[in-house]
C-alpha cells in the first residue's frame, strides 16, 4: 500500500460498529473505534442482569481484548461531542480525529416521547446502570414489603411492578419479573407471600408484540398470563408519578415502573444537517451512506432505511449487523481497488435478510418464527437459549452464562440474586473538564 | 418444647452471624437475622472484584436463599440503629426486635484513623461498592492515560498507584494490581505502554505482613517486586490529598489510592455502655458475652478477647467463625436443658484454634504457615486456591468462580473488566424516612 494509509473511524461498539471492525479485514488501513463505555454490551440479555439471573460483566466483553491481536485497530474509550461532515472531524474532549470514512453506529437511548420528568419515575432498560438499578429496587421493594408487612397498601404497593410497553423487551421483562417473584421467591419470605407479587404488562397498542403474526400475539398473552402476568392491552398511559401510573380511565400504584415504550437516536446526531425520521435517526441511502457524504455511513438503530425491496429495516441486532457488513464490504473494496472514494449512486445497496425473531416469557415459554414457520412453546424457549448462547460475544461470558442457566433451571435459584448500592466517583473538583468522571 | 418460644437475634450476616445461625441446630427456637444488606459476602475475595478478576455476584449469596428451607429462620434486611441491652430490645428504622439471646456479630469497617477526610482520596475495601469504585477508576485511569498519552506527567500519574497498607490485604490487593495492569493489559493499548504502570505498597511497619514470620515476610516482599510492586516498608504516611500521598521525605503523585491500614469496629455500638478495646471493639468474657449480660455475645471482628491461652484472637474469618461456634453451641445448650440463662463465668472459655495463615500475592506466589510449616510460591498458592474456593459460601459462586480462576489462568484474560457507572437510585422525596433509599 502506498502513500499515506486510509483512516477509518467507526463510532459505538455495539452490535454494528462491533461487527463493522470484525468485518473489516485490510491491514493496511488505520481503524479507530471509539465508545463512550470500554464495552460492547449484550444488549438481548439485560434483562436478566435486571431480574437479577445474570452479572453485568456476564454481558459485557471489553473492546480492547476483542481486538488487541489486531494491532491496526485502535480502541478509544472517549465521548463523541461532534460530528463535522464538512471537514470530516471528529471531535471527543480530549482529541480531534479525522477520518477517511466514518462509521456512525451510535445506537439508540430510552425515549419518553417528551415527557422527560417520566425518567425519574420509571427506569428505561438500555444500559447496565439501567439494570442495576432495576435490580436493586426490585429485589430492595421485597426486603422493605417483608419489613412493613403490616402495612396492607403499603405491601401491595411494595410487591407490584408495571412494565410499559408490549414490544420483545418489555414482554421478556415482565415474564422474568413474574418468574422471579412467584417461583423463585417462593420460600424465602416469612410474612408476606410473593405469590401475591403483580407484574403488570401495558401497552397502548391492540396487543402485544404487534410486529408478529396474531397468533403468535395471542400465545405470547397466554403463556404470560399463564406466569401470572397481568397483560392490559389498548391502555394509553396518560401520566407517570412517583411510584403511580396513569391510564385513562383508572390508576395503578406500583413501587417499580419500567418503561420499554420507545427508543430515540443518539442525540449527538441531532445537530448533523441532514435529513432525519423518527425518532431523529439518520435518513441513509440504499448503501447505507449519508445523504451528500458517501464517506460517511450510519448503521443499526441510528439509521433509518427501506431496503431495496421497500422493506423498513427493523432496528434490531442482526439488521445492524447486516448493515456493518454491507458498509465494511463497500469501504474495503473502494480502498483495495485503490479507486478514490465512490459514489452512493453507483454502489450495491443494502438489502435486509429477515431470518426470523423471537422473544422469550420465561422457562419453557417463548415466541418465535423463522424459516415461514411459527413456533411457540419449548422448542421456541430452546432455539431463544441456543441462539443466545452462540452470539454472546465472548468465550468466558459464554460459559459462565451458560452455567448460570443450568444451575437456575436445575435449583430454582437466579444468580445475582444481590442488592448492592455503588459508591459515587470520588469527589471531583478541580479537573472535571479533562478527566472521565466516573 | 413448653411455653413461649426463646428467640435468639443475630446482627449482622458476615461470616460470624452467617456460622451462628448454621451451628445453631434446635428448631423450637426463633431466630432474626438482621443485616443491612441482603446478602453475605465473602471478603477475603473482594479484591479479585476490584481487580477485575470477578463479578460481585460471584463473591455474594443471598442471606434469604442461604436459609430458605429452615423455617424458624427469619431474614431482615434493615439496619441497626440502637441496641438496649436493659430493655433487650434492638430497633431499626423499621421494627423493634426483642431477644433472648443476642449475637452480635456486626464486623468493622474501614478506619482512617481519625483523618476522615482521607477517605475521599483513598478508597477502603470492604465493600462490594469499595470493590466497584476501585475497578472503575483503576481501567478509567488507563483509558484516560491512552486518551491523554502525549502528557508525560500526566500519563504517569494515571498509571500509578498506592496501596496504604502491609497487611494481607494490602499484599493480595497490591500483587493484583501489578498483575493486572503489567500482564493482562499487556497487548491491548497502542499509545501507551502498560509495563510503565507503577504500583507502590506502603507501610510504617519495617515488612509487609507483620504477623507472619519474618522468613515469610522476605519471600512476600520478593515476590511482590518479581510482579513489579514497589514495596516501601518503614514510610509514615503523613497526608492523602487529590490524587497525592505524602509520605515524610517525599510525595507521590497517583490517580488512585487504595486504603488497607486500618479496621475499627461497626459504629453501631458505641452508643453502648460495656468496656471499647482498640478501634471501639467490644471486650467479651471468656466466653464471648459482654461483661455484665450474660445472654448477649460479641463475635468476630467487634469482638476484642484474649484467649484462655493468653492468645489475642485475631480479626481473621475462621476466628468468627469459631466464636460463632462456642457462642451456639452455648445457647444451645442452656435452652435444650431448660436452664435459665448462664452465668458467664460457670460457662466454657472460648480458645482459639490456629489453623494457619496464608495470602495470595499472584500467579503461582503466595506465602502461608500452617502445621508448624511454612510454604511459600507455587505450593501456597495451590493451597490458598483450594481452600479459599471450597470455603466460598454457595455452590453456584463456587462453580463460577472456579471457571473464571481457569479461563485467566489459561487465557491471560480477567473475567470483569468493564467500568460501569451504576445510576443513582430515584429520586426520593416524600418517604425517605420509611424506606431504603437504594
Amino acid at each position: 500500500m502506498e502513500g499515506v494509509r486510509k483512516r477509518i473511524l467507526v463510532l459505538g461498539g455495539g452490535f454494528g460498529g462491533l461487527a463493522f471492525v470484525k468485518a473489516f479485514d485490510c491491514p493496511g488501513v488505520e481503524i479507530t473505534l471509539i465508545d463512550k463505555e470500554n464495552h460492547h454490551l449484550f444488549q438481548p440479555l439485560l434483562y436478566q442482569v435486571a431480574t437479577a439471573g445474570l452479572a453485568a460483566p456476564d454481558i459485557a466483553e471489553p473492546l480492547r481484548t476483542l481486538f488487541s491481536k489486531r494491532k491496526e485497530v485502535q480502541v478509544l474509550m472517549d465521548e463523541v461531542r461532534d460530528i463535522d461532515l464538512e471537514k470530516s472531524l471528529v471531535r471527543t474532549p480530549h482529541q480531534s480525529l479525522s477520518y477517511d470514512y466514518l462509521v456512525i453506529a451510535l445506537g439508540g437511548r430510552t425515549n419518553y416521547f417528551g415527557k422527560d420528568d417520566w425518567e425519574k419515575h420509571a427506569s428505561g432498560l438500555k444500559t447496565l446502570a439501567d439494570a442495576h438499578r432495576i435490580r436493586n429496587e426490585v429485589l430492595g421493594a421485597f426486603e422493605m414489603a417483608e419489613n412493613l408487612a403490616e402495612d396492607n397498601a403499603e405491601r401491595r404497593r411494595l410487591m407490584s411492578a408495571v412494565v410499559i410497553g408490549g414490544g420483545p423487551t418489555g414482554v421478556e421483562m415482565a415474564g422474568a419479573l413474574a418468574e422471579l417473584t412467584h417461583r423463585y421467591f417462593r420460600r424465602d419470605f416469612r410474612r408476606i407471600n410473593p405469590k401475591q407479587a403483580r407484574v403488570i404488562l401495558v401497552d397502548v397498542a391492540d396487543r402485544v408484540l404487534p410486529m408478529y403474526s396474531e397468533s403468535l400475539s395471542a400465545s405470547a398473552k397466554r403463556q404470560l398470563e399463564g406466569l401470572g402476568v397481568q397483560v392490559m392491552t389498548g391502555k394509553k398511559v396518560e401520566d407517570i408519578q412517583a411510584r403511580k401510573v396513569v391510564l385513562e380511565d383508572f390508576e395503578i400504584e406500583a413501587e417499580n415502573i419500567i418503561w420499554t415504550a420507545g427508543v430515540s437516536a443518539n442525540p449527538v446526531v441531532e445537530k448533523l444537517d441532514t435529513p432525519k425520521a423518527k425518532g431523529g435517526r439518520l435518513k441513509v441511502e440504499p448503501d447505507c451512506s449519508l445523504p451528500g457524504y458517501a464517506n460517511v455511513f450510519a448503521i443499526g438503530d441510528i439509521a433509518a432505511l427501506e431496503d431495496a425491496k421497500g422493506k423498513q429495516v427493523p432496528g434490531v441486532a442482526p439488521a445492524a449487523i447486516q448493515m456493518a457488513k454491507h458498509a465494511a464490504k463497500l469501504i474495503q473494496a473502494e480502498i483495495t481497488r485503490g479507486r478514490s472514494q465512490g459514489e452512493a449512486a453507483e454502489r450495491e445497496s443494502f438489502v435486509y435478510r429477515d431470518k426470523g425473531q423471537m422473544a422469550t416469557i420465561g422457562r419453557s415459554r417463548a415466541v418465535a418464527s423463522a424459516m415461514g414457520r411459527e413456533f411457540s412453546g419449548f422448542v421456541a424457549w430452546f432455539a431463544w437459549l441456543a441462539i443466545h448462547l452462540v452470539t454472546l460475544v465472548g468465550m468466558r461470558n459464554r460459559l459462565s452464562v451458560f452455567m448460570k442457566w443450568i444451575y437456575k433451571y436445575v435449583q430454582n435459584k437466579p444468580g445475582a440474586r444481590i442488592i448492592w448500592r455503588a459508591a459515587p466517583g470520588r469527589v471531583e473538583v478541580e479537573r472535571t473538564s479533562d478527566r472521565l468522571v466516573l
